[in-house]
């Protein structure tokens, strides 16, 4: 039995007091009588939010899946769906027993073609979601400080421009009976350590940077960062994290202009094929 | 505004009620009152548990950050490192401000290197752990029933040999000051809508539908599933949802040891580097 641990002495009953290590390291053997843990409260009960992130690799793209589990339709939202990920996404929402309400668009994506298209065609129920600034055609058009309701959940919107003229935020709501800590899908306004291009599509340094710090950055620090991608294995994020470690947008503002003007970032390679199908919701369909 | 919410009617005072649609849709706009929710609890009060899930795209590993952030010292500890993302992780930890106690490894990987010898020799203080049944070098090793502590969090040993003759799965503790629901870091015992392979590294598909059932199956229903590696961009899965659609492990013994038989995969590519060099922690020390 190794016992190494500060807080911990009952092993000391059995055997010479052990030096105190700056490292805390007890495993303990089952044939042990396990010490009392100190008291306190960290039992959380759980949330009705039904969560699910999902990834597509070669856009790099994270979907999520949000549903209120405790409703008895048990309806159901995705954010951000691929169209080469439909299929699982929809064979999941079957398998959990949701019932999918919407199809919900960050942003026109430039990188990827959005599955909202292929599902409203598989599952004629769903509502297509994007903001009205997008300019693309969906069921519903949200705008800032909309509530998108689920159940007994909601998103509420909060517009995030500069990469896209279009890009919204989705942040689950404020009131104590939603999930705590709060979380918001950035999209690509503000990545784990990063941020969107601001180099095309409508896109603006000034207003990104304005975006992230009022709508974003104003978060309770704890709010969880939920973003449209990552390259680097990062699932999420916080507020304050970013506040403290976004390499770009924890500078001042002529600072991030000047980093976000000399990216030399490639020109993407699916942005003519994405764009236009994005803009109505990733297939030419009269429905959509 | 659209208000078709079965639940929710005060919007009725404003206008005509509209016929109840069997799916739920409700945006509401920020110029509406917002009707009062019904009452329930579900304010989840925050677990002391600090959790990262992080992935490698190239062997689609995930690598798991858990802390006892509300420790002192911010106990922390890595499961399944990969030897190319420890920069990233220690940069995490870092910027997280916690101290890396251990690097687990839930068996002796062969489709990648492990972290685990990197980050001892980046910082020295963390103890390598993997399991005795593996015969790996390593710090310490554990078997069925240790329990692993950090700060006043643990992790329970459960064996689940089957791909390897070494795999273990980490189970968060039973008690009701550990996180709730709890979590299993089954390695590739079992994988999403899957399981590892068994045709190597003392592998037996007897055995593994064996550990699976007793020690993973057995697991309360919510208990979340959190594996080595997923190929379809799933980040989670729980032990109910494992018990209903896992296609190969809902199956009985027998057929299970067929469909293992019959899999025709292919040599790893990395098993002759990644084999030998996780024998010692993934690096030629000797530290570790």
């Amino acid at each position: 039995m190794l016992r190494f641990h500060s807080l911990r002495f009952s092993s000391s009953l059995f055997a010479p007091p052990l030096p105190l290590s700056p490292v805390s390291i007890s495993i303990t053997k089952p044939t042990r009588l396990t010490p009392r843990m100190a008291s306190y409260s960290t039992s959380s009960s759980s949330s009705k939010l039904l969560f699910r992130q999902l990834f597509e690799k070669e856009s790099s793209t994270y979907t999520y899946l949000l549903a209120d589990a405790s409703h008895p339709e048990k309806p159901a939202l995705l954010i951000d769906p691929v169209d080469k990920t439909v299929d699982r996404d929809l064979s999941l929402i079957q398998q959990l027993g949701l019932k999918l309400v919407y199809a919900m668009n960050t942003h026109v994506h430039a990188d990827h073609v959005t599955g909202t298209g292929l599902i409203k065609s598989k599952v004629p129920v769903v509502k297509s979601v994007i903001s009205k600034a997008s300019g693309a055609t969906a069921d519903l058009h949200v705008e800032q400080g909309d509530k998108v309701h689920f159940g007994d959940l909601f998103l509420e919107i909060r517009a995030t421009p500069g990469h896209t003229a279009g890009c919204i935020t989705y942040v689950t709501g404020d009131t104590p009976d939603q999930p705590q800590p709060r979380m918001a899908f950035t999209g690509d306004a503000l990545l784990i350590r990063g941020c969107g291009r601001t180099d095309f599509q409508g896109g603006s340094s000034e207003q990104l940077y304005k975006s992230v710090h009022s709508q974003i950055f104003t978060l309770p620090k704890d709010t969880l960062l939920y973003p449209a991608h990552d390259y680097k294995g990062f699932t999420v994020s916080t507020v304050g994290e970013e506040l403290q470690y976004n390499p770009r947008l924890t500078k001042d503002e002529e600072t991030f202009k000047n980093i976000m003007a000399n990216l030399s970032l490639s020109y993407p390679k699916m942005i003519d094929i994405a764009v236009p199908a994005n803009m109505v919701c990733g297939i030419q369909s009269k429905t959509s």
